[in-house]
């Protein structure tokens, strides 16, 4: 299989490493604004030659799209025409309902696969690439009846070879939950940290106190703005929908607390560890 | 060492593994409301004796109160009007300045230290309690010069057998950062575990989709209510600061996406961001 990753990140660089690890990649061509991104991928195996998007073979068997998600958008339209009728393109993104509309009228849609594997970490770059990421993990794949079947079945079956589960869900669906389930843990932590930052101005007090507790609560706070403000601004609606719920769950501690309703804070608490099951299944 | 475990769970039991492991510790006697923890504690190696309050020699070394911050308060001044001259109390609970208030007239206030080891899952009882969980973390010793000086040594030279290293500081001192730094991620994270069951209300779709951040973010979230609400309720008024303060950070990421700002949200994101190198000092 001939690829090209564009976008030479944690996501993009964690699935070259296995797909190459697998021997199911036999060139990737990479593709970055980043210099330095690029050299890194060079060194560590996860691209074989640096490319430009001018410049890359038309052959190709599979293009990913691993950059921020305003930057799938804008790029993907003129990528998909572009392309062999033989290509197969997928995305990674976390959004997917912007991209998906802005494709629907495209003539190669049938070409694209929407693709959200549900790993990542508060790292970036082809640094912080790992080969075993994916495992047991699950992926979405959205809008599966607007790909070709061949082109479907490529991504399914990369999807297994990463060791990954695949739901699939509508564009529209995929937002909706990755807004409850990913974003607003994101903003959750993000806010965190301002909190303490704000209220805690002895920094070495903070690197003391800090218990695993607060480093994991506190730890998607460190992903970097290119990645999340993209995210945020395409899936507005949805992570305004569950901030204004998570401000007014937060609410309920806050009177609980002032009011001195201790039988209600445990009842909110009771109810929170009802996630624990959840999470725990078979 | 004779030693007596007054709470079984998995701070007290984490400690006992390791100190009976580095063979500083001759005998435990275990004391528990919970039958069946004792049991656990017993068959673990954790304790070797049940006892009770009534039963335990008068000639021990070491008293460790491991329960619940409101049970510690009421236990502890009865507790040091029974011991003998020689013997050292601690406790390990994650509030201070209600429990050092409590005891500040008592006579026999030199035998007690106040001892909070900043390390916790969000799991409980014995069954949980591992041997290494304090190693290269911090504790906390309150109002030390209230301790007598052998007392006081004692502590620091378990806390230094137990692998961590000790900060000083005022039991006042200690609830104020403990809520910027600990109590508000508990806070944060049963509030988000919360929002995501009011929001998701497919289990199955929270299961699937969760990731590694999400787990991480919700993960206190597990915490027991027994030992949180008298927490909260003890340092209700640093609680309450930080969790206004946090309400307000949150609030800032809703205006700036409802005035789709993304400049501002750049900004919050970049700021929050700060928290990396501040975890991550060498």
């Amino acid at each position: 299989m001939r690829v090209a990753l564009i976008g030479t990140g944690l996501i993009g660089g964690s699935m070259m490493l296995r797909l190459k690890h697998q021997g199911l990649v036999d060139k990737v061509y990479g593709v970055d604004l980043n210099g330095l991104h690029l050299q890194t991928a060079l060194e560590r195996g996860i691209i074989d030659e640096i490319a430009t998007l001018s410049t890359l073979p038309k052959d190709l068997d599979l293009i990913v799209v691993a950059i921020p998600v305003d930057a799938a958008r804008g790029l993907l339209p003129e990528l998909l025409s572009s392309i062999s009728s033989t290509t197969t393109v997928m995305d990674v993104g976390s959004t997917k309902e912007a991209l998906t509309k802005s494709l629907e009228s495209h003539p190669n849609r049938g070409r694209f696969v929407a693709f959200h594997p549900m790993w990542g970490t508060e790292n970036s770059g082809p640094d912080s690439a790992q080969l075993d990421s994916f495992d047991s993990r699950a992926c979405v794949i959205c809008d599966s009846q607007d790909s070709d079947s061949d082109a479907l079945e490529k991504i399914e079956n990369l999807a297994k070879n990463l060791g990954m589960s695949v739901l699939y869900m509508s564009a529209k669906d995929h937002d909706l939950h990755a807004a409850y389930i990913s974003h607003i843990s994101h903003i959750t932590s993000y806010a965190l940290a301002n909190t303490v930052l704000e209220k805690e101005r002895e920094e070495d007090t903070i690197f003391q106190l800090a218990s695993s507790g607060f480093s994991s609560t506190v730890r998607l706070a460190k992903s970097h703005p290119d990645m999340w403000v993209p995210i945020f601004r395409q899936n507005k609606e949805n992570v305004l929908d569950v901030l204004n719920e998570h401000i007014s769950q937060l609410r309920k501690f806050k009177s609980a607390l002032e009011k001195e309703n201790y039988e209600l804070l445990e009842e909110l608490i009771v109810n929170a560890n009802r996630i624990r099951p959840i999470l725990e299944q078979d």
